[in-house]
């Protein structure tokens, strides 16, 4: 064992402290496609030290005190769903695997409150509260595999969210380590003005300013009545601009989704007429909520195809099934996703110029998106993209043409790098222009809370 | 002149420094009690170095670099609404008066944002964007007084929020000067996963950490419909608990606000029955919302007395009538309010202990309280006192001990001790308690950003 693996088996137990085998070996990637193809072609750096696995705060506090100590670098470690490399450590770093913190701790039927270790997986705390009558209303595709903490480190959104917010909107408290090992609290309070919200500095610091170790969520109870709906629109811009005038009236539904052709035609074919763009609709609440609500978008689709609730029902049954990345390897192809946002009056023309981007990477056999977060003032797109490249041994090369493309055409046309997967690894170099002037205030915070920089080097903060 | 004046001059023309006279003796106080009483007994300390009135960010830039070079002090200051001394400046400072920056400097009816610079007031602002058909949404008491960057810096509330959200909901971007004179433009985006929400060092901040120069705040098609109602309780226990009901249920009327017995007295002894606590309801919006949303509301009251349109169209006419401070001060009396919230669970305890608590100051003619801003996991409330001190020249023990027994029973009770007034320099001593572990997380921001502690010294941050 290493120096630092000893030191740390010392401080939590030998037992909580892993050098190899393959629990070790998972650790070293999440779930960024790249970092799955250099695992796969044995092309990865240097290991970490160790994956320790604490199962308390005060272990959680022991870790990062004796990395401190010998200054060694800490990457925390959820279920490992980030898709941007936010959790691949560096060499000889150590991992912090949350996922022994599992405990629902509370839930509190008058606040409306659930209080949760931060290792829990988002599918499991929704199981234990939904057997107490309420659910989280916070649907990430990824809900089975990341971990509270890592939802709120990255700024998770859920399928959900057009109605009840996404994480920043339902973390009321929290419980953090610092990179100096000291341990804040933040309670759950409906509201407050008492400065600066310091919720605000660990929601997205992605591992960087500290590590989550408990959280306070909000939980709503499980709704009346569930209805779906769907419309089919002869153009995305058709389509936005439906979704854009049912928002400006007030209308929230939770979800909200509009496929383009490619995507509606690859899953909805069944239900949509050919080359339309598919509109999925969730409205729940009291019922009469929900008569008002899908009367509303009835009326904004306006002269849209009705396609009934069938296609929105089996996207509700299917909407967490993706391929494994390996399932592409296979068939030297390379697949990726990329969400990016942007106020309803550029939203269009980004769709447009990300699409036709892509296009230009060779080897690009498939770009395509969908809107499925909205807002009163635009909307996000979910860019999918799938490459069958020339010469498959540089695959990597076409993929970082293809995130290139769309994350400087994204910030040509005026919209955000990142709707809700968060900076990682991949992205880190382009939040240097995203953020512009407001960069400085990023970095002063990280010099502040981690001057020795050993909270998760690398991610978010792109190396000098 | 003194040095500073002389140099501040050099930097941005003798006609924008103002040195003594009417304009400079008012920029001596905000709106606080304490501070008006004490001007008024002539017990103000020291004045500060003078008062400046910068047009542009680049002359905001340019006093706050002379100084940074000169090691004094710097006060923004607003519309002077602040009711906690958040803007009385420490003796020898420059107070930065925002208010010639006025303009409206962008309406997008797509992406429905408004850009303004920070010292225009709220409500010339709603005017305007009125005039475009848009409110904010934001309806703070204090909106003819309040500039719009007065309020993101004090995390402001409007009286709309059930529905709308705080300040925090609606603030899309801004731009501010740092302490370091750096200029940083956050722009707006529906929403972002790029590290830390860095608007949020500026969100309540008070001026500690930069002065906000503009800000885009989301803006909302005026209402197609909007409708009255109020219902009588018995109890307050029975009106917050109609209020938890619906809310839990998904309904969020713009406004509500229930008043306990003795405002129900004071202010609609017309309507409600006597020793009832009333509960305002106003609810906007496409009518199919309105109407569902007024038929849930009545559901939840339950067999409480129905009181029609008129006491919410009374309290919409005059809601933003308050009396002067000398009104009081003439009648030898002191009376302030304080602003509380909790969750559900805690708040009936709250309310019944603070109510209690303020009762044990002596003179104390009045205590009371209303709920007026509510969420699904708790509510506000606005406590108002009014004190007839036995000795008049003592009226500022009793004031002080009054605020101690409210934040005393505040933190034992489990509630925060601001909802939307923020700290100033009254609460200041109490934040330390209030936030516990979290409070060097703030004190670290504050040093990162404000090394030499020039930015609004006092307020938010209490002296050692």
């Amino acid at each position: 064992m290493s120096d630092i693996a000893t030191a740390l088996a010392g401080a939590i137990g030998a037992d909580r402290v892993v050098t190899g085998g393959d629990a070790f070996e998972r650790h070293r990637i999440d779930y960024w496609v790249l970092a799955n193809l250099r695992a796969r072609e044995g092309r990865l750096g240097p290991p970490p030290a160790c994956v320790v696995r604490p199962r308390s705060t005060a272990e959680v506090q022991a870790v990062v005190r004796t990395a401190q100590q010998h200054g060694v670098a800490i990457v925390p470690y959820g279920g490992g769903s980030g898709v941007l490399g936010g959790a691949v450590a560096p060499g000889g770093a150590i991992v912090v695997d949350l996922t022994a913190m599992d405990a629902l701790l509370d839930v509190n039927d008058l606040a409306l409150t659930a209080t949760a270790q931060a290792g829990l997986l988002g599918g499991e705390y929704e199981r234990r509260i939904q057997a107490r009558g309420y659910t989280t209303a916070h649907w990430p595709q990824s809900i089975d595999l990341a971990s509270l903490g890592g939802l709120v480190a990255t700024r998770s959104a859920g399928q959900f969210s057009t109605r009840y917010g996404n994480i920043e909107d339902l973390l009321l408290g929290l419980e953090a380590v610092l990179p100096s090992g000291e341990i804040v609290r933040v309670p759950a309070f409906p509201r407050s003005s008492t400065g600066p919200d310091l919720r605000q500095v660990f929601l997205g610091s992605e591992g960087t300013l500290g590590i989550v170790t408990e959280v306070t969520l909000k939980v709503f109870p499980l709704p009346e009545q569930r209805v779906f709906g769907s419309w089919a629109f002869p153009s995305m811009a058709a389509g936005l601009e439906a979704i854009r005038r049912f928002v400006r009236a007030g209308w929230r539904p939770p979800v909200v989704r509009l496929y383009d052709a490619v995507e509606t035609a690859r899953t909805f074919s069944q239900w949509a007429p050919e080359h339309s763009h598919l509109l999925l609709v969730v409205s729940e609440g009291p019922m009469a909520m929900v008569e008002a609500e899908l009367t509303a978008v009835a009326a904004a689709a306006g002269d849209a195809v009705d396609c009934g609730p069938a296609p929105t029902g089996h996207w509700m049954e299917h909407r967490n099934q993706v391929p494994s990345w390996d399932f592409f390897f296979e068939k030297k192809m390379i697949v990726d996703t990329i969400e990016i946002a942007a106020t309803w009056d550029k939203v269009t023309p980004l769709y447009d110029g990300v699409v036709s981007a892509l296009h230009g990477v060779p080897g690009m056999v498939a770009a395509s998106a969908h809107s499925s977060h909205s807002y009163l003032n635009g909307t996000n797109l979910y860019v999918t993209f799938a490459i069958f490249p020339p010469d498959f041994a540089k695959a990597e090369a076409g993929y970082l043409d293809a995130w290139t493309r769309v994350m400087e055409t994204t910030m040509r046309l005026g919209g955000t790098i990142a709707h809700h997967h968060g900076i990682g690894r991949l992205r880190a170099p382009w939040l240097v222009q995203e953020l512009g002037s407001a960069y400085p205030v990023l970095l002063a915070l990280k010099r502040a809370l981690d001057p020795a920089n050993l909270m998760n080097p690398g991610a978010l903060i792109a190396p000098r």
